[in-house]
């Protein structure tokens, strides 16, 4: 048992960092660094996995770095329209939205959608008067502009077909999550995206859908995914990971690396996840050419992305 | 081996019919019979079980005595939102909407972002422009209108709640689906439903959310999910029945009775499903009063609703 802990994701691609861009390395690690570190601190004052996860994702959210939030890719009507998610793995209570435009916190109103009414999930634009209803924080289009992002959006706008966020100089995909065991060994994730660049239609991925990109049961883990979206529905991902550990007896890290590394390869689904299990077990797979993540217990620490 | 085969559900829930109304119960009958006889013909015909539960699902959704389609119940602004999903077991290959208005036919929107989008899943005001893009047919709001439907909802429009549809005496949860077997052993799913009476801020059911209320995968199964869909979100219900068998040994019958019997009654969960593999095995568990289902292949046919 190596409990409290928390893993964290800012996406999963090809993530390629050289001389000329390791400043905007640092700048990475540095915000996983300080996202890890409150959401550690907080279960380490007793706050639980749900609390936790949610706040969290709150912080991975508030930096343009990463696709949700502040920092959402452009969809092909030039807007940013963002999914979220939450569930509590001992109540085992989802909230999740989906196509939410001018909130500054999506998993905000996924955590109150989980805890306030009698909804799994709401969408579109009575979800987005529900979040005004109940007076979530709204931004201006200036605070979810950056240069980059509409750059990557102005190259393939206008062409038919949905282009993937991009970072770097390597196909990238966004979303931001978190997985965590609270000191009671209550686990909870959370995920949050902005979608992909130039997406269209009110395409839905996997993050909001509960089972798909988050699940948390504390019978088995808690996990985050990340990934090109499709695949990571079609194979029901998240909560196939806990399947193959509750009916199927394997371990988390077997069942976790199975999926990433075998069913989705497979298929060619690119992407990975993060999990974590009671005990405090960790594992954060991915079949792509880095991810950024970071974990947090007692004993260790850490950061990576390739 | 008794295939091809197909079953159909029209919802399940508390459903009283006396004296007074039994005419209606005939028509239901009849309704469920017609889809079933169309449905069986197309796979003696050869058609795909993709083809058969999209084509089979559109006669329930054309029919006004379910809520899909035509039926639809009213939202608490009084508009008909609809879901729906279908998903290809031999292709694992899936499409859904959620949040549909004024489409005739949603399921036949759902399969046409399986065939034709890299998407899975599409929703809100962004899928009603994709339909119209693609010249769906459309109904103006007096072809969903229906005395009983709106005379629900009056009841209770105006009140803080949502409650759920309802239908001859009882409540009774909406929402159809149909799962078949085709000659070549491939199985499928599709679901539609009109959500529930006085629906609010775009809640999105379980029909629509792949795993949730609807699966297919040749390995194991083909299922559609009739219930209050927040319970069947939660328990991931129509993949857990397929892992249960994947992963945990069991038979069609011995998981999908387990998961409605047990796993969603220990919880308070509400509903049923229908479930075929790919020898033709059927299996339509419920742990309400009743369940508007039929079933048919070449040895056997039924329709029954308590």
């Amino acid at each position: 048992m190596n409990i409290p802990a928390i893993a964290i994701h800012g996406g999963s691609g090809t993530i390629v960092f050289d001389a000329k861009n390791s400043e905007l390395k640092n700048e990475y690690l540095k915000a996983l660094n300080h996202a890890l570190d409150e959401g550690f601190e907080m279960l380490k004052e007793g706050l639980s996995a749900t609390d936790c996860v949610c706040k969290t994702v709150m912080i991975l959210e508030d930096c343009n770095l990463f696709n949700a939030g502040k920092g959402s890719v452009f969809t092909a009507k030039g807007l940013h329209e963002m999914d979220a998610a939450i569930m509590d793995g001992k109540t085992l209570n989802a909230g999740a939205v989906a196509g939410l435009r001018g909130v500054k916190n999506p998993v905000l109103v996924a955590w109150d959608v989980l805890q306030n009414t009698p909804f799994v999930m709401i969408a579109g634009e009575e979800a987005i008067e529900y979040a005004r209803h109940k007076n979530f924080k709204f931004e201006s289009d200036s605070y979810f502009f950056s240069q980059l992002r509409y750059n990557q959006w102005h190259e393939i706008r206008g062409d038919d077909i949905m282009k993937l966020d991009h970072s770097g100089e390597g196909a990238k995909f966004g979303t931001v999550g978190a997985v965590a065991v609270d000191a009671e060994g209550n686990v909870s994730a959370a995920t949050s995206t902005g979608g992909m660049t130039n997406k269209a239609w009110g395409r839905v991925g996997d993050s909001p859908l509960i089972g798909s990109g988050t699940y948390a049961n504390n019978k088995t883990c808690a996990i985050s995914c990340t990934g090109h979206g499709e695949y990571f529905i079609r194979g029901v991902v998240a909560y196939d990971v806990s399947c193959r550990m509750e009916y199927g007896g394997m371990k988390l890290e077997q069942a976790a690396n199975h999926v990433i590394h075998k069913k989705l390869k497979r298929v060619g689904g690119e992407g990975g996840l993060i999990a974590v299990d009671s005990s405090g077990n960790i594992c954060m797979p991915f079949n792509t050419g880095g991810m950024y993540r970071g974990m947090k217990n007692k004993m260790d620490s850490f950061t990576r992305i390739l």
